[in-house]
Formats: C-alpha cells, sequence, structure tokens
C-alpha cells in the first residue's frame, strides 16, 4: 500500500507543479474589456496557449474598464490587480489619455502619463510582478499620418518605449504593428474597418494580431 | 525627591500638553503652493492663530504643487501628506481639473473628480486624520454667470458639497463666499483684480478672504 | 365701361395688397432645420399665424442647417436668404459657437462671433430687410447654473442682447425665457425633457415654446 | 523741340509699362503680419526681387493678422483685399484652424475649411485675381511625426495641395518643405529655434525658406 501511494506521487507530481499557473492579468481600457469576448484577444491568446500545448501553464484573466486612463489603472491598482496575485501584468493604455484630450476635454499632460505609468511600475517591482507594456494602436487608421491624433499617439507611444527600454521591459508596440500592417494591408488609407471597427476598437482580425503580439511577449518573460 | 518630581510632573503636564500643536496640511494646487509666501493665506492663517493666542496649538504646512488636479494629490498623498503624519489636511482643489478641459484639453471627468476625492477621503479617514474640505473659488471674476468655466466650477463646487454634508465634513465654501463678496464689491462686474490678480490667483485681499474662512473651519475641527 | 373697370380695381386693391405677404425666412442651426418638420416650431408659426387670422400676411420659410455657426450663415447668406428676398430674417444661432468647443474643439471665438454677427446684420440692413434676433437658449436644461456651458451661453446671450439694443431690433430672448419656464417647471433640475429632447433640440413644447416667442416678435416689426 | 519730346515719349513708352508693376498681396495670419517687418519673409521677397533686377516689376503687400483662420481672410477678403486690386493673392492660412481646437477650442472643422478655402477662391476667380496657395508649416518643429498636430497640419495640407492641384494653381507647399529642412537640419529632434523661434512662428533663416519659396512660386504665375 505504501509502496503504490509512493508511485502514485511521483507520478503525479509533475501534474501538480503544471497546476502551479502563472497568473497573467491584462490591465487596460474598453479595447481589454472587449478582449474577454468570445473573439476578444485576451480569448484568442487563451487559444493560442492551448493551440501550443500551453493552457496548462496559464490563467489569463482581463481586468480592462471603459474610458480608462492611465491614473484609472494607478486608482484600481490595489483592488483590480494586486489583490489578485498576479505573475505577470501586461499594461494596455493610452488611447483615452490622448483621444480625450480632443473628444472631452480630459485628457492626459504627457508629463503625468509619465508619472502615473512610472508608479504603477514601481507597485508591480515592489511585489516582484512580471511587467508586459504595450503601446496605444490607434486613433483611425489612415497610414499617412493625417489621422488627427496621430501626433500624440506618436509621442506617447515613444514615451512608453523608452519606459519599456530602460527598464528592460517587454513590449508589445502595437503602434508600430498597426502602421506596418496597414501598410501593407490598407491600400486605399481608410479610416477604419482595418484592424478597427470604429477607428479604436478591435475587429476579428484586429483581435487577432493584438492576440498573436501579446502571446508571443508573455512567452518570453522568464 | 519622589514627591517634588510627582508634584512637577502634575503641573507641568498642561504645558507639555499644550506643546503637541495639531499639525494642519494644506493640501492643494499653485493656489497653495502660493500660499505660504509671504504674503500667502497659509501664512495669514498663522498669523491669525498667533493674533487669537494659539500659536502653539497648531502647526501650519503648505503641500501645494502647481498645475495638480484631483489625481495628481492622490498619487502623492503617501510621500507628501501620509508621511507626515498631519491631525488635519485641507483638501483645495478642483480648480486645474475644471479648467485645464478649455485650456489643455486635460481637465477632470466629473465622475473620476469624484472617484479619486473619495479615495482621497478614505486614505485620511483610514488613518484617523481629520479633512477640510474646500470649493475651488473662481476662473474669472464676473458675478453673472458668464465666466466662462462657471457651469463646471459649480458643478463640481455641488458634488464637493455633497460630500463634505455626507461625511459630516468641515466645508470652506470659497465658490460662495467669492461669489457673494463679488456681488457686494465688483460692481462694475470684472473679471479679475477683487479677489484675485489673474481670474484664478489670490492678490492680498484674495489672500486675506480664504485665511479668514480656513482659519475659521480649521478652528471648527473637533 | 371705363367706370366699371376703375369699381373694380378700387375693390379689388385691399385684396390684392393682402396678396403681397411678408416673407419669413428663419436662419440657423438644426434647431431650425427641424422647425420646419410637422411638429417644428416653424410649422407652428405658420399655424399660430392661421389661427390669428394672418396667415395671408406672412409666408414662413425655413433655412436651418445642423452643425451651424454664425460664420457659416455669413458663408450662405446671399444664397440661401438675400436671393429670395425675405421682408423679415429671423437669425437663431449661437448654441454651435459655444458648444462646439467642448465638444469638437470648433466652437467661435466671442470677439468673431461678435464681427459675424454684426456683418450679418450690415448685409440685412444694406437691403432694407428687417430682422429678429434670437439667443441661444439651453445645453442642457438644469436651472441652477451647472450646465458645463452656461457660462459661453450667458455671455454670447449678453452679446446678443446688446447687439439688439444698440440696433433697437427686436429680440426673442430664448435663453432667459427657457430658464424661467424651468424654474418653473424644471423642480427636479433635469438635464432635458423639459423643453428639449436631449439637452439642445426642441421637444413638443419646447416646439410649443419658441413658436410663440418667435410669433410675438415678428407681428411686432413694423 | 516738338520733335525731339515725341521721339522721348515714344522711347520712353517701354520703361513707362515697365512701370505697371503686378500688385501681389499675402492675405495670411500672424506669421504674415509679421513677413512685412524689417526681416520679414515679405519684405525679403521684396530683397530678392531687386537683386533680380525685378523690384520694378511687383509690388509686395503684407494683409495678416494675427489669429486669423480661413473665415476670417473672407470676412475681410472684400475690404483687405479685393478693394486693392491685387493682380496676385498668396493664401497662407490653416495654422489657426488646427492649434486653436487644442489652444481656445476654436479651430475649424474640416469641411468647414474647405467651404470657406473654396469661396475665397472663388472671389478671386471671379475678379481674374491669379491665386498662388501654401500649406501651414508646423505647428512645432520634430521631424518623426510627434508634435501634437503633426496629424491635422498633414490632413488639412492634404486638402490645400488637393485644392490646388483640382484649380491648377501653383503652390508653395511650406509643411513639406520644412519637414525636409527640417530631416537635413534638426538632427537633435528639437521642437523649436530651427525655422521658427516658438514652434510657429519665422525666425531668421525661417522667414529665408519662406521668401525663397514664396518667389520662386510668385515667378511662376503667368
Amino acid at each position: 500500500m505504501k509502496f503504490i501511494l509512493a508511485t502514485f506521487i511521483i507520478f503525479a507530481m509533475p501534474f501538480f507543479q503544471a497546476v502551479t499557473k502563472k497568473k497573467v492579468i491584462f490591465f487596460g481600457d474598453s479595447i481589454t474589456q472587449a478582449g474577454v469576448q468570445p473573439n476578444g484577444y485576451i480569448t484568442k491568446v487563451g487559444e493560442m496557449a492551448a493551440k501550443d500545448k500551453k493552457a496548462d501553464q496559464y490563467e489569463f484573466v482581463g481586468a480592462g474598464i471603459g474610458g480608462n486612463k492611465v491614473y484609472d489603472l494607478y486608482l484600481r491598482v490595489e483592488d483590480d490587480v494586486l489583490s489578485k496575485n498576479p505573475d505577470i501584468v501586461v499594461i494596455y493604455i493610452g488611447v483615452n489619455d490622448v483621444w480625450h484630450k480632443q473628444s472631452s476635454g480630459t485628457g492626459t499632460d504627457y508629463d503625468k502619463f509619465e508619472k502615473f505609468y512610472n508608479a504603477l511600475l514601481k507597485k508591480f517591482s515592489d511585489k516582484n510582478i512580471k511587467v508586459v507594456l504595450a503601446t496605444p494602436a490607434v486613433v483611425g487608421e489612415r497610414t499617412d499620418n493625417t489621422n488627427q491624433l496621430d501626433g500624440d499617439l506618436n509621442r506617447y507611444s515613444n514615451l512608453i518605449r523608452s519606459i519599456a527600454e530602460k527598464n528592460r521591459l517587454p513590449l508589445v508596440d502595437l503602434r508600430k504593428g498597426f502602421l506596418e500592417y496597414g501598410k501593407q494591408n490598407n491600400p486605399e488609407n481608410k479610416e477604419q474597418g482595418i484592424l478597427t471597427t470604429d477607428r479604436v476598437h478591435l475587429n476579428e482580425k484586429g483581435n487577432e494580431f493584438v492576440a498573436t503580439e501579446m502571446w508571443k511577449a508573455i512567452q518570453s518573460v522568464k
């Protein structure tokens, strides 16, 4: 009997080890809120993990709220992220920080964006949580730099890139990726309908695109 | 010998008690940053306390930073306020939350203003720190509701009033006070020069006015 | 024969005089564009004229286009108004000049508003066309001066009032009228649903209200 | 004696004909207002004409007013341009139409910009006045598309380019020129100080640059 039990334990161990999944929280705005829907990018990341036989190594959790800017993430980081003890957090924010300047006069100043972004990073590093950064993709898909907010989106994305570099963090550079995709696939220079439904939110291909990039970055986290 | 020492302690106690001054931190924006200058409102509160023979009961500290909105206070509340163990905090914020909507597209949404304001209050109540609230006074001193931001300033002030009422907190209603003062003292309906130098920042009389109201409210804190 | 003809002419004259109707053009934005619909305020002015047995004295024409600001009126005044030889023009503009500052960053500066408004008046006075002015009513129906744009709407309305006074022109003071109506009929301080459907555009009662005031003013034109 | 005089007149005629200078009016905003100053771009165009021995063929007149947008030009086109019977008008507008969206909420909608621009062109073509167009150069000189207003400046410039093409009008493409100049001469990606003093208004080199391009275009007008 003892022999049998011991054998069982030995063989079962790999299984139990695998059970300690890495919890990945996607922390963001409405794009991430929609990410957990059936065709959403987070759902697709899960499917990609399954396809790669890694479903048992990760747990993917969405923590996106519509209209969120960087300081909204900071306000709810304790309740919505830290309290859930994630191993990895993907910070995907910035669209509203730029967009709301124009749509409602309530965007985020560049210097404040940097401060809150760094304050978020400190919260995670204090708890040894790994972080993946992402640049805001688009508000308008025209590829010739004629979308109204291109200047600011480029600038805030540059900031995120430099924060990633300075802190040696993996970066999902969606802004760069979307532009390159558009240059290949948007010959008519359309404002929407390429990777978004409405200039901002992801369509089927957009979710696929974001999921692919996210999944690569998540796997790169040591 | 023991008897003498005990006597000394007993008589000395009232003296030592008085030495434990209440630390009052004024937490705000550029108006509060200027408050610690020679003619600033915080300096004047100190002078009023001295005149009322209460200088030994209070210590007044300025913690204002230009351009701050409610979420900036939240970001620095630990470093600039909680770490200094105040007994009382005066929250004087809101002008930039409204103004920056118009001047740079980076004001604060009404619902976010409320959230961050309440989050600040929770930080203080968790540490048993007493709080005094203040409404944002003016951006423009015309008294016939024709200053561009009057609508929003009234709305955000109403919110602060209702938060004060709900939490039974003392309120320095500067918005109401400035309007009443203006109706008496601004017959030409000037945009500035009554209690402000530039529509927003306090002139000599403005500092006097704010100091008087603040000093009353601070003394009312049990 | 000559006698008969002369008699005919004499008796017929009143009839023919009555046929020369005064043409009234309502010149404005989306509110005026909707005014010609079955329940619109211009339609109702026509019904009021009929009820008052004055249908044969007036012809009412709508010239409203959605999104128009004062300079849009100036751009199309030749084509849409002067070319139609009106006797009276009602200028009902200003909502978008204020509103678009906040909604799309494309409102009208106060000094420019005045310049274009006066340029319009000159176009009309040069052709001896009578003019009726109107103030922009509301963007939000709260009656305690907490609608975001109240300050500017009050200011631009004051400007129109002073232009009316200076030029001795009849004024339909909708801003004042709506506020007074709201103080009587909006005890819950609602943002919409009193005289508007959506904070701006007229509901049934709103159309009735505007039509009544317009009809009074039009009849006052000598 | 009579013979001599007659001969003089006959030979002098070509000289006097040359005296009928082409009047060139520069129609624009503060950049053009500053253009008539000692080192301004209009002054420099005059110097270039003199250097090229063509001073007697042209008269250069500035008609720039600070803060002007396209509709301001339309409002004053009769008084400030048409009444002066120019042969050529250089339309140099667009910076404020974009910039004021962000700085004061009073920029110009894209579709309105097009309408007023075309309305201006009609005014000139109706009087057989030749026209030279110009794109708005910069609001911020960074060359990596990170200036806040780059998207809109590119879009409005594209519109002016297409209007020029459609109407076969000479175009001074300052936006393109400034960017190319910056890529050569702004290795540190500075926001100002390359061709501007303050991100918008021309420094010495900027005036030189604009004058050179303007002078080329003016000479190309048949």
